[in-house]
């Protein structure tokens, strides 16, 4: 390791120390709770996906490539190669659009991490405490690359779990490898120049291929590293690097700035809804409207919401033809929360999205870009057809950092997700080994249990 | 098809149409002879790289995550997924830098496209015509892709080989599969989210990942096009796509200009050194001094060579330490062109560049930028000991469009890579079949012969 300073920007190489040394007994109790949070939180997302049309291709695919039996593939069970499990694993975890948010960013950063790092513990037969340091390192490397890169390169278009995230899952699949700092700085060199992924995909399955891309990727660089394989010394901070041509104006600081003292998987939060995370006050808003003051659809004249202006660039679609089309839709995701009284996945199939009453409410819902406002803010005003106005000001969407999930909340969404694949008591089991995974010896036991 | 004009941009459903339905009928004469000429080069090429080091790794790679036996590994033989075969294919393809070259854009074209493609034909047994037919149509759509986005894109750090060939890979495995027209526009909208590949790798392992990545995301989006998988219906030219995301002022009229009539497999050639294009036309000035005058190593005081700043800004790397390093420094080719007659893949060993007498002659090959000249052309002028000053002016390097490899020079070429490989009656059977392939009924026969 001690050519990497003079081979490497000092950022990158602090970084690498970091990625290849940091262990389980460097993370605050807080962080380990939060880690094992996000993992229940992933494992459900994940699993609960085994019905999407996106999932189930990807997973016919896989098993048309085939591949040694090394892991299983989550929700299905199929024992394949740990590429093969990486890339279902991925498209699975993202194509609910409900996985784990980091906020500062919008990057999505365990289910990359993980859906990479799972099928190598599970391989190498690692600890639940080695999963979960893998899994905290691999966010925060995911993340501190993210927040190197922000905002330029999210604006220009890039989807940054597909791009910082397939660095995270280099470094999750490469601790869980054992790559000693060499092999983990050309496993990152190599994450970087794999990095991909265009926002135009938003509204598509490929969206969740972007997941499934960078985590395969990021296994295939851990796996090529530890055999010897290279990548340019300075891939990262370099002329002809990833964040010169991906983020012009990137901040390389950003990478060390008090690393290992300020842990970015307490800036992340955890989705009460599958859609995307701008749109969450605004369902708050009207839950509380149905709930406090027992307002019907019917009731309603109009319903003017004021959001941040992105919430209008991602899902200001007034007319979604599709369930996928919906989830990129505030006016639908609004109009099904006031119907139902709550988002699940299940809203978001295609027939959802043609049902007459929904369909009807939804040009009563007159969305509004304000400035002034915080993406995760809204303020609703219902105008009631007696006349009356009723407001509601979400200040804090429910599932930020601010505002999280409460464990009975998580809990429910998991088992939720989860009851339909593999029933209620291997879903309380599995959660059950969750909330002690660093008592468990090996990891494998999470899988044994994926599929009833 | 027909909804293809409203959903996407013109020129996007052009290509698109172009893709999935132009035939081997559809192919001029001289387009099928340039075909063959570089699906030869590109089996010589590859064939001959598996002493590689990022070959031997990746194949090992690919032989531990396993897969189905649905074809052969070039070289290697070894029976593996198409997926997996692609990435080791477009590894080796790319790993000599022996590859043909599109001289437009520097894009490589057949090793990305073929190494997607043969996997594909040798599993579904299509014909020679076929093969042909599916080289052809995407290598153009790769080339167009590459000069839509010329010059900002290869200016700005991006390896378009890694890039644009991505498409090519996916358009060529799609047309082996059977895509029709809407299939094949979701393959080349996955394609375009999955393009990576940054300059910075340039002289590591990593850039010939690039085209193994390529390659297998190519087949990987075929494969899932083929079962529904979607991607946006404008990847290419959408807001947030391709074209804008990376290539900022790409010019999407490239894509369609004179398509079908204007062929850019004419427009590309066949290396005679495997190293950088840029440093070919000084190469052949040296074999012309040493050639013609009669001129060795130790009558030379120094050697001026006036070069394109490109071939500077490329290889001019005075003081290379590795083989690969070797590869990117016009001194050091020049070096060995003038001691050993030429430049094949064994002089860039480690232990070559080591060589005392190489070093010493490093120090009096003096490079210089000249604006006015092109980049395939070089001035040298060699002062001698004796004080006769010799100058040779290359006006079109070998290889090149206008002054292409001949069919002697291809062939020793090729016997040379393959020879130590398969041997050399194997070597000459597999040219043979590669001349009459528009006669091949099944193009597995080509594989069957890769390895003794």
């Amino acid at each position: 390791m001690s050519n990497l300073s003079l081979s490497r920007s000092p950022h990158t190489a602090e970084v690498i120390r970091f990625a290849a040394g940091a262990g389980f007994r460097d993370l605050p109790a807080e962080v380990v709770r939060e880690s094992k949070r996000c993992i229940l939180d992933f494992l459900g997302v994940t699993i609960g996906a085994v019905d999407s049309e996106a999932g189930r291709i990807a997973r016919d695919t896989a098993l048309e490539l085939g591949g040694a039996p090394q892991s299983g593939i989550l929700g299905f069970g199929d024992r394949t190669s740990v590429a093969n499990a990486a890339l279902v694993n991925g498209i699975l975890s993202h194509v609910l659009d409900f996985d784990d948010t980091h906020f500062p960013t919008i990057l999505h950063p365990t289910g990359v991490v993980m859906s990479a790092g799972l099928p190598i513990g599970e391989w190498k037969a690692v600890s639940g405490r080695d999963l979960i340091a893998a899994h905290v390192v691999a966010f925060e490397v995911a993340a501190r690359v993210s927040l190197a890169l922000h905002p330029h390169h999210y604006d220009s278009g890039w989807h940054v779990t597909g791009t910082a995230g397939t660095l995270g899952a280099a470094v999750c699949a490469g601790r869980l490898m054992g790559l000693e700092g060499g092999q983990m700085a050309h496993a990152l060199g190599m994450a970087a120049t794999q990095a991909s992924g265009q926002r135009e995909q938003f509204g598509s399955m490929a969206k969740a291929l972007h997941v499934g891309r960078a985590a395969a990727g990021g296994v295939l660089s851990a796996l090529l590293a530890s055999r010897g394989y290279t990548a340019a010394a300075d891939s990262l901070e370099g002329r002809r690097g990833m964040f010169q041509v991906m983020g012009f104006g990137a901040d390389s600081g950003e990478l060390t700035r008090a690393l290992g003292e300020r842990w970015e998987i307490l800036q992340s939060g955890l989705k009460p809804y599958p859609c995307g995370v701008v749109t969450h006050a605004a369902i708050d808003g009207v839950r509380r409207l149905r709930d406090r003051h027992r307002v019907c659809a019917v009731d309603i004249e109009k319903l003017d919401l004021r959001v941040h202006p992105l919430v209008l660039e991602l899902t200001g679609k007034a007319d979604p033809q599709t369930g996928l089309e919906g989830k990129f839709s505030v006016h639908f995701v609004c109009a099904v929360a006031l119907l139902e009284g709550g988002v699940r996945p299940r809203h978001f199939r295609d027939e959802t999205v043609r049902r007459p009453d929904l369909i009807e409410l939804l040009g009563r819902i007159v969305p509004q870009a304000d400035e002034g406002l915080k993406q995760t803010e809204a303020v609703l005003s219902a105008h009631l057809r007696d006349g009356r106005i009723l407001t509601e000001h979400v200040k804090q969407a429910s599932g930020t950092p601010e505002n999280p999930l409460s464990q009975e909340e998580l809990d429910e969404k998991f088992l939720d997700l989860v009851e339909p694949v593999m029933g209620r008591p291997a879903g309380l089991r599995l959660a059950g080994l969750v909330e002690n995974l660093e008592e468990l010896e090996n990891v494998s036991e999470l899988r044994g249990i994926n599929h009833v």
